[in-house]
Parts: structure tokens; sequence; C-alpha cells
């Protein structure tokens, strides 16, 4: 056996509760697959008081996560601090800068600074693992980085954010309105008392910024994904997509297209019976289309203290083993800053949500605007009114450029009968 | 860079010429991710004139597969001649005693001697790996053997034959006979000439006994799965089970109980609404569950040139960029020899399939006969004849031992009413 690998933690929050408790329930299976042990040798965490019970007598304690980065006592420093800057950007730098490989669960820092990190982790000849900033538990980056190696890649796409998933499947399933199913899952953990970053788009716009960067071989750049949070969503919206054979979820999606890469995510329309409409509540999914392997998705626990903790050690397990790769798969002198597709160029079909006064030749001003821009209908739904004074009207158009589509809306929006700003969800083709 | 990768390739059938066209396609991507290139140094095939327009100029011609695995210009070995013995299994043994790494997609060969295999490739210090054997282009094996290690596995199951699951798949669909859906699934390609070890569960068989080694850190052990095809299953079954709610699946199934591990390969009937119903045609799919992640589903194709050629050479890959892991997750010393768990004790639920002779009384009988041996039934279906003097007779069972069931069936076949063998369908809780 090779000499026992030797980590520091610094931050035992839920995620670095489970990577403790996992390497005390399972040290031994561990050491068997990797031929050596994972001793912690150093801890750091903000109360040293709360952190009982977790089998640390052995690890030395820090109160400075800088300093248990560039302690020589590790190799490994486990970045479980969280936000894209301060302590944790200074302390991943730090260990990296001290020849420490580090194996961290924070999409924002990846997502912000993984090109910076990445080139530095490679000019060290040390390992940047980052398996549980996306999809949790879901061994999506090692599938990508290493079994899909071989195939180039021309759309990822996926659910990535568990509390997003569960406010949508809880609205349809119930039929509640969203600040209602989101004060719900606020109660039951499945929200932040500060949700925005998960409803907003945010956490799904870093883990779809790593999962392009290594799919497409280019520079991650949280900048150039165009972002839309759920917050707009109706339980009416929800209910008329399901009539018309569509569910809503919010998906991250990457692809290679004419114009460049396009990265978004925002709320979708996609078809009932594609498998990506059956993920409900908290689960995540991925979808990776390349040129060799074809369709292939995972499907997994998006989140939570085991998954996310049995991520961070597969890291720690590779690291072990001796597996030292680029970051994001190529060298970083090969990554390329990949041409942004404008969202103004995307093509597809929208749902398109008026609210109008309820008054003869409404729909003729708003067919004509349609057709002034080129935009073709394919559905509409108009039926009993919101108010006794305004109706909702839904209209499912054929693909046309967004461009287009945003000149339409402004065009109709400009009339009096129309009394709420239109909402238009892009109907996704998967 | 390191020094190019020299592999010599024994085989040039499908797979093959799809390594190479890939090699071809992507060789300047593979080089950047390993950091070196691939060169095919050494190439055998049965038939040489075939194998023109691959490019195959700075590669050296042997006829013999022997001479190339012990050829002292390969470092890698690619076993795609196919077969558990003869050519193959000696050649893949003398790569291995000569210290070369070994990379194949034969499930039979590693099924059946992947334990001598792993045990000589962890010996000699190589690599044996084989995620094309399983589930086609799907990283299964990596999944489990790396994105997996810190968890302890307690089941795993999947479709993993594509041949039967399309044809299973279209008799649904069109309600045809197994007889008439085969016969075009071989003018397809879908199926072999020959499709014994296909639609007999014999290659899933092979792949589960793979899986399951890897899953629960046992020696693989083809002798431990219990083995029955689709070839009894009738469009008639197909259609009431649909009516109960139910597909019908070829599953390969392996989980721990407390008499030991099963493993099985049989047709079953599988909840309408749950995911594995919604895997149609020639995919495949693996659902793994376990302690710290939970359930997790990989979907895609499992099989076709490209998906296993690029699985081929993600192994490939893992070598050229120095990663040499115990074949099963752990080294052979650790790897146990699991109790089997005898089918006669399995616990489950059934679909029974009865022909008796159309005459008052005749399900007495048969209440009779189950109740006698403690069968309790949930449902049953009689109606329209097939033939003037006899009725199919369909039941579904609550939970029993399966050698209570196999008993029951006994006591009925007895009757001279029953005037075909019954048949059992297992009802899997997934």
């Amino acid at each position: 056996m090779t000499e026992n690998l030797k980590i520091g933690i610094a931050g035992l929050g839920t995620v670095g509760a489970g990577v403790l408790k996992i390497l005390g329930v399972s040290g031994d299976l561990i050491a068997q697959c990797c031929a050596r042990a994972i001793d912690v040798v150093g801890i750091c965490a903000r109360d040293r008081a709360r952190e009982r019970g977790l089998g640390l007598a052995g690890a030395a304690w820090f109160d400075d996560a800088i300093a248990l980065a560039k302690d020589p006592t590790i190799e490994v420093f486990i970045e479980l601090i969280g936000g894209s800057d301060g302590v944790a950007l200074d302390a991943v730098r730090t260990a990296l800068a001290h020849g420490k490989h580090v194996v961290t669960a924070n999409k924002a820092l990846i997502a912000l600074h993984g090109a910076e990190l990445g080139a530095l982790a490679e000019a060290q000849g040390v390992a940047l693992n980052f398996e549980a900033a996306v999809a949790g538990g879901i061994p999506i980056i090692k599938a990508l980085r290493e079994g899909l190696s071989a195939n180039r890649v021309s759309r990822v796409y996926g659910i990535l954010n568990g509390t997003c998933n569960y406010i949508l499947s809880d609205m349809e399933e119930t039929g509640r309105s969203f600040d209602a199913v989101l004060k719900q899952a606020q109660e039951l953990g499945y929200a932040e008392s500060d949700p925005s970053f998960d409803i907003g788009g945010i956490d799904t716009a870093h883990k779809l910024a790593i999962l392009a960067s290594i799919a497409f071989g280019a520079q991650v750049d949280f900048s150039h994904v165009h972002i839309e949070g759920i917050e707009y969503i109706s339980a009416n919206d929800i209910i008329v997509a399901r009539e018309l054979g569509y569910a809503i979820k919010l998906l991250g999606l990457a692809c290679r297209t004419d114009q460049g890469v396009e990265q978004r995510v925002h709320p979708c329309l996609v078809k009932s019976d594609d498998a990506i409409a059956a993920v409900n509540g908290v689960v995540n999914a991925v979808v990776v289309e390349s040129d060799q392997l074809g369709r292939l998705v995972m499907e997994g626990a998006g989140a939570g203290e085991s998954p996310t903790a049995s991520a961070v050690i597969a890291d720690i397990i590779d690291i072990a083993r001796g597996l030292v790769l680029p970051p994001f798969l190529r060298p970083s002198e090969f990554l390329r800053s990949e041409a942004v597709a404008p969202m103004a160029r995307h093509e597809g079909a929208y749902y398109i949500r008026l609210t109008a006064i309820d008054r003869p030749g409404v729909m003729a001003v708003i067919a004509e605007d349609l057709a002034h821009e080129g935009v073709s209908i394919d559905t509409i739904i108009q039926r009993g009114a919101e108010r006794a004074d305004s109706v909702p009207i839904i209209l499912l158009t054929h693909q046309c450029r967004e461009s287009v589509m945003v000149k339409a809306l402004a065009r109709i929006s400009s009339h009096d009968v129309i009394v709420k700003p239109p909402r238009m969800i892009r109907i996704e083709q998967l």
C-alpha cells in the first residue's frame, strides 16, 4: 500500500459533514479501491463548537482556511466554504499555488474563476476536481471528461436545479401558484430563505457554464450564459401547456449553432412525452448529444448531503489513485474562446401569454402585428377571463427568429388593449 | 508531450472499424486530452483484403492475434475478436502475461474469465478495461468503478440487450407475434441470424455478471446468474400486461438479499409509469441504487459501431492518461465469493398464464390449488377463447416465495383441464 492520502477540509456544513460520515462508514472500502487510506488531517470551519460527533479526533483544527490551504501536512484541499469570491477563492488559489490538489463542490467559484484556477492547477501539475459542483451526485463531469472524451458534443442540456424543478413539478401536480409552492418548498428545506439564486436561474447557469466548457472545449465563461428564472411562470401557464401536450421545465442548455455556442437558462415548454418531462421533484437529469455516442441521459440526486458528499469523495478517490487530468478536459492552451451565439438570432417556436381587454377586434390586432413581423401562428387559446375586464390569450408560434418575436411583442404591447407585459416561453425541441 | 501510445488492434469487424474511424476523425482532440497521441502500430484480422480504406498504412499486419499480443512494439492490446474462449482468451492472456494493457469489448470473455484475467492484469500492474462490454457506449463501468466508488450498491438492474428490447417494444407497439417481430429484427440487422444468445438472455447475463461483480465487490461468476429468455412471451401477454398497468421488459437484475446476492435475467412486468418502461427500441438503460447517491439512471446507445467504439476509445484514453485501476473496482484479494441467493427463495409477485379447457369448475380448481399452497390472488382475467375448446386465464398473485409459486403451478398443471404448461412472469418492484 502507498502512504495514506492526507486531506484538509475547509467548511463543515451539510456537505462537509456528509464527507466525514462517508469516510467513517466506508473508509475501509475506499482504502481497498485506492490501495491507500484517506486521512483527514486538517479541518477548518466557522464554528468549532458545532462540529462535535464527527470523529475529528485525529485532525488539526484551523481557524483560517488560508492557513489550512498551505499547511505542509495536507496534499489535498477540500473547499466546501462556498461563495464565488472571498475566502473560498483565496483559499483555493493558495492551495493550488502551494502544489496541493483541490476538490470543490463550489459551482459559483468554478463558473466564475474556473479558467484561472484550471490553468493554475495545470501549471502546478495538480488536480482541480469539481464533480459535486454540477448535478450533485450524478457523475456527469467524469462522463464528459473521461467516458465521452472520444466524442464531439453537439448539445448538452438538463434539469440542473432541484429547487426549481420541485416548484414547477408541484405547481403542475397541485395547480397552486408559484408563491404558494415556493413558500412550502422553503418550509420543507427544498428552497433557501433567499431563493433568488435558484429561482432566478443563476445556480443553473453556474452549472451550465461548467458543463458547456467541458463539452465544447471552451474557456468557462459565466458571462456567456443568457439567464431567465421561473418567477413569472403562472399556474395557468402550466395548465395550458399541459393541455397542449407540454410540460414547463427550467433547463440549462448549451449547443453549437452556426452563430457560435448558445448557452441559455430559461423555462422551456418540452413535449410531455419526452423523458425530461417525466423528471419531477428535486431530481436532476443531464442529456448529452454527441457524434459517436448519440444521446446519453443521466438522472439522479442533484443535491443533498449524501449525494453531494459522494461526488466529493469520488473526486478525492481519483486523486488517491493518481489521476490528474486537465480540469476542463483539454489543457488550457487548447481551450478556445468560443463565439457566443446572440439570443436575438436564436431560432425557435414560442409560447406567448398576452393579457388583453375583452373587446371585439383584439385578436385581429394581435394577428395583424404578428403577420406584419412574419411570425406565423400555430395555436391560439382564449377562454374564461382572469378579471371581468381582461382575458388571457395564449399563442403558440411556429419557428421564427427571436429578434423577430421580440419585435412583434413590442408592437403588440404598444396597443392600449394589451394590459400587461406579454410573456414569452421558448418551446424547446429535444 | 509524452511519447505516443502504441496500440495493436485484433479484430476489424464493426467495432474495430469504428475505432479506426474515430481515431481518424478525432485523433487530434484525443491527443490534446491525453497530452499524447494514440498510434495504431499493429493490426490483426481474419481477412486482410477486406480492410482497405481504413488508413492502416502505418500499422504492421499480423496474421496471428497471439503474435500481435506479445509483439514488443505495442503497449496496449485491443481485443475485438469475440468469443469467450479460443483465440480471444489466448490472446488476452498472452498480452497480459507480456505486460501489455488490454482493452476489450468482449462481455462473454470477461463474464467467464474475468476473475482470472483481472488477477493477472493486477499482478502485472496493467489495465484490463472493458467499458464497451456492458451497455455499449454508456459509461456505466466508469460510473461504478470510479464515480460511485464511495457507495455501497444495494441493487443494479437494467435493459442490457437492445435486440430483446426492440422485439418487446415492437410487440407492444404493433401487437404482432414474437416470431414475426424477430424475423423483421433480423432483416433490419437488429438481431443476429442465430439470435439465441440475445433472446435466450445469455448476452444480458454476461453483462449482468460483470456489473454485479463491480457493484458488489464480488468475483465475477457467470454461473451465479439465473437466466430465462423472452421466447415464450406472447403478444397476448403484452396486451394483458398493458391493460393491468405493466410493460414487459427483459431485465438483468442483481441485488443483495438476506440470502445472498440474487443475479437474474428474465422477462419482468414493470409498472407502465416507471422510467424503465419508457425505454424502447434498441436503447439500453442501467439503474444503480446505492447508499449515498440513491438512484442513478443512465440511458443511451447499448450497441452499434460508433457507441461501442466510443467506449473502447475511452478505455484507451484512460490508459494513455496513466490510469490503471483494479479491473473489478477492488483488488482481487478483496473480491469476495458472495453467497448466491437461490431462486427458490426469491420473494415476489407473479403474472401467471394458464390455458384451460373451457368448462365449469375450472376456476374453482385453480383457486383451490393456489389456496392450498398459500398463494393469494390479486387479479384474475379470463376472456375470449384462443381456440374453441380452451381459454387463457391470467392471474396476478400477491407477493409469495418462488418455491411456493412453483409448487402451486405444478399442482395446477396436474389437472387434465390445464392443456398447456403454465407460464410465469415475475412482477418486479422497481
